[in-house]
């Protein structure tokens, strides 16, 4: 098992990776320094404790605790005792002002050289980015995400699995009851009567204003309130896409292959027909992109779903630049991009590029899918298309749980929780890696390195995967998972998640089981192969 | 000012006016047992508290308990001292199984005679239900509803407006904080894991079991857990008939004129042109729908929008007659059914004919706009395609309000808070028009007998009210409106929700309002006018 302090941090990206081997404090000051100029961290924003930092980055905590204190000496953060440290309000040109005055379809407003600069900084070190499909469990693979909805598996095979091993589901035992009730009852207290009548169709200020400071803390995103419109869930985002997406003349969208089931039969349901694009060990194939007529492409760039790739730099450049010239758009699902366990955090696509990327993220993976409850960053081309098409669409997202979700952004509660569920199941995860070792030995498991479930493939397997829809046509690893459900236990096959024949395979969701049901989960899926 | 009694239940929409003379326990006890038997009273509905249903019904509270006292007798119901009287289970044979086992787009498979006799029982008497635009204030005028969406007004008016009369907006001040919080508490403790994943599309069983019985009690519906489908406010209900219209090859819809400009805006936003069909005194004319080519139509039967008129018993068969004839859908909004001052309650129109009707409601007007949780319960060749489409749209509603919602349901508070809430409204709609009648003794009000708002038209008023929106070009009142404005009252002008010029008016929602400000807002009127 790695080393706690090479995962890195979300905040701010930082990775002990890009660090020099001296100077480590100049560094870390350097890094905070330049996201409160940019305007990452607004005023206010907490930094995060000393003793978590130090452990994300594998750092003594004096680094840290030295690095705030430079800061705090310029002015620029404040710590008190008890409070933790926040930044102080400085001046700074209005963030993100340039792309939101942008009128009509602009998409190309981003030089290349602006946007690779853009990406360069924070960065992760390149080799460790570049995936393959090792047999090694443990090894620091990259990935591992979870499919933007959930399939519409046949209730015939929901009965019959005692385990359900469907990806995207987390551990929802681990729902902070208690932090969301005391959130509510101060919602409660202090709602006004305009928090409860007809709102923003973009959702509450309360929200978008914490998590314009949430994602600038954790992915890196340049973004005000204004430039964020609430979703119930990426679901609703994606709806909403394809609607204006085909007002704006696109017939078609690329999509990765494999690639979400939901998340495509979404945007076909709307309108919008999902061309697939390869995806390889270095995520999507940007030159196939770039060969097809599609103007407008859906990736999960920081873990591929269901994968586990990471897009790799070179590819981010690519794809950047792709977009940058063909006038493209791209939709970057990054939903949960929460759960890493042992490598370093990628900020996020949108950091690099507002202008080209529509980011899409959610509490389904981080509180519960039944929340409903996202986001939609777009272009500043497609802003207003995008929140009358909301309107149109339900006038706006519930109000409560907008306002308590703010308050545990901004009590800490939110982050609290993701720490502690994220410890446990990275837990889950070694359990199941253990037991795959264990039972099946042989077996090429892949994206154990974040998300929330593992992919294990067959090359040997007789018969390719063929792609098939749950109870449609489907190839040798829909049968296997066949077999697998007769023991008891329910499994993605690969083939399900993909438009073209390739590799069989199954995905494995593991976030919501316990090691134990884990463990005899292996073993029933042994049995079948054996 | 009408006596209580004349007003009528909500319970099983029954009216003191529809009884005999002599035995009002026999007519009582034969209603319910009627609800008992063909399922509007499931098992463990709980019946009204006889205080209540005395006060509702004008008599005198022994007949509802010796009523009550009857159908215990016969084991229909069951009465414990603080408990309540709650009807025990019968064994019936199941209600809209003939409907909910039909394919396709099936319609017309109820007959006129079936339609009208639904209709006939429980109905309301004849004479009162035609209303005509009389002046005069308190007297048994028919009607008042409320917007099924906010106009999206121009921010320079509102920012102008110190009162914002707007219509559809209830009281917010008396949103129920502490029983949602309690019943949230409850919800968190006993919520499963499967509560908070990705659930059933059609919303929480909790939820739809509870709103079945709900709707069967105060609404005469006949509908199951498995008829409905949770939407995100009747906004969405609306915007998913049209998509689903829309592949079942309807290019228009009927709707009311004047009507509400939000749901024609929804509707024309997601591809159904929206036809005009003049409103008069008895409601939506149904000879010119008939007329017409569209075959679908949406209305609001119970209390029109904005003039307040109900569709009247005649009116009501032939659109029944027409639908079933023409194979059409009919849309009804109900969503602020809740509110009668004293007039008798008109059952849904879904209870005569549920395979010709989608019946739409939400909790906009009886807890606050920002729940956005509201009901659809569609025709049954319909359903699966809207089941479809909501998935489509953001995979479902989100879990915890429907479960609250349930709570409060099942407990009575929800029922306890409306009452609360119409108590309060009634008095600020009677302050209102006392304001009216001193400031503005020539006034022609319509629509006061329910509902949020009132409808104030001038028939002298030089130029007609020419169709026109927020911003865009407007007749006569429209100026009056602005004018009105300039003293810092928002009004809406009538032509706002008109497709075709008209007779003049202005729209005034009191229920947001105190009698204090509500008093000085006519005198700002009334300024304007002299």
């Amino acid at each position: 098992m790695p080393s706690a302090g090479k995962q890195g941090a979300d905040f701010l990206q930082l990775s002990r990776e890009d660090a020099p081997s001296r100077g480590l404090t100049g560094w870390l000051a350097d890094a905070i320094r330049t996201a409160i100029m940019d305007g990452r961290l607004g005023t206010g924003a907490p930094l995060p404790a000393t003793r978590m930092l130090a452990g994300d980055l594998g750092v003594s905590r004096g680094v840290i605790v030295e690095a705030y204190q430079r800061l705090a000496d310029e002015g620029l953060v404040s710590g008190r005792p008890g409070t933790g440290t926040r930044v102080l309000g400085v001046s700074r040109p209005a963030v993100g002002s340039k792309e939101a005055t942008g009128v009509g379809v602009v998409f190309g407003n981003l030089t290349i050289s602006e946007s690779s600069e853009a990406f360069e900084y924070p960065q992760v070190s390149g080799s460790r980015e570049v995936p393959g499909s090792r047999e090694v469990p443990g090894s620091l693979e990259i990935s591992g995400s979870a499919a933007p909805g959930p399939l519409l598996v046949p209730a015939s095979w929901r009965e019959r699995a005692e385990i359900d091993l469907s990806p995207g589901v987390p551990d929802l035992s681990g729902f902070p009851r208690a932090a969301w009730l005391r959130a509510e009852r101060l919602v409660l207290e202090r709602a006004s009567v305009a928090d409860l009548g007809y709102g923003d169709p973009r959702g509450t200020v309360a929200l978008r204003t914490e998590l314009a400071g949430w994602l600038a803390r954790t992915r890196g995103l340049r973004t005000g309130p204004g430039d964020i419109i609430i979703v119930t869930g990426v679901a609703q985002a994606l709806a909403l896409l394809a609607r204006v997406l085909g007002r704006h003349g696109h017939g078609e969208i690329a999509v990765e292959d494999p690639g979400s089931r939901g998340a495509r039969d979404d945007l076909a349901y709307w309108g919008l027909r999902p061309v697939p694009v390869p995806v390889d060990e270095h995520g999507l194939d940007v030159s196939e992109l770039a060969r097809g007529d599609a103007r407008a492409v859906l990736l999960t760039p920081a873990h591929q779903f269901p994968t586990g790739v990471v897009l790799a730099p070179q590819r981010r450049r690519d794809l950047l630049d792709w977009a940058a010239g063909a006038d493209a758009v791209i939709v970057e699902d990054d939903y949960d991009a929460e759960y890493r366990y042992d490598r370093a955090p990628v900020p996020a696509l949108h950091a690099s590029a507002p202008g080209l990327v529509a980011y899409a993220g959610s509490t389904s993976k981080t509180l519960a899918p039944g929340m409903r409850l996202g986001w939609l960053i777009p272009p500043p081309g497609l802003h207003a298309d995008l929140v009358e098409a909301k309107y149109a669409s339900d006038l706006g997202s519930p109000a409560l749980p907008q306002l308590v979700l703010a308050r545990l952004i901004a009590s800490g509660e939110l982050e609290q929780h993701i720490r502690l569920v994220r410890k446990r199941q990275r837990s889950r995860r070694d359990a199941l890696l253990l037991a795959l070792r264990e039972h099946l030995p042989a077996a090429r498991v892949q994206g154990i390195a974040a998300g929330l479930h593992l992919l294990v493939t067959f090359p040997g397997l007789s018969g390719p995967g063929t792609p098939g829809g749950p109870g449609g046509s489907a190839g040798s690893d829909a049968d296997l998972a066949e077999a697998i459900l007769r023991t008891g236990v329910l499994v993605h096959p690969l083939s399900w998640h993909r438009q073209r024949p390739g590799v069989p395979g199954i995905v494995l969701g593991y976030a919501a089981h316990t090691p134990g049901r884990l463990h005899e989960a292996a073993r029933r899926i042994a049995r079948v192969l054996a």
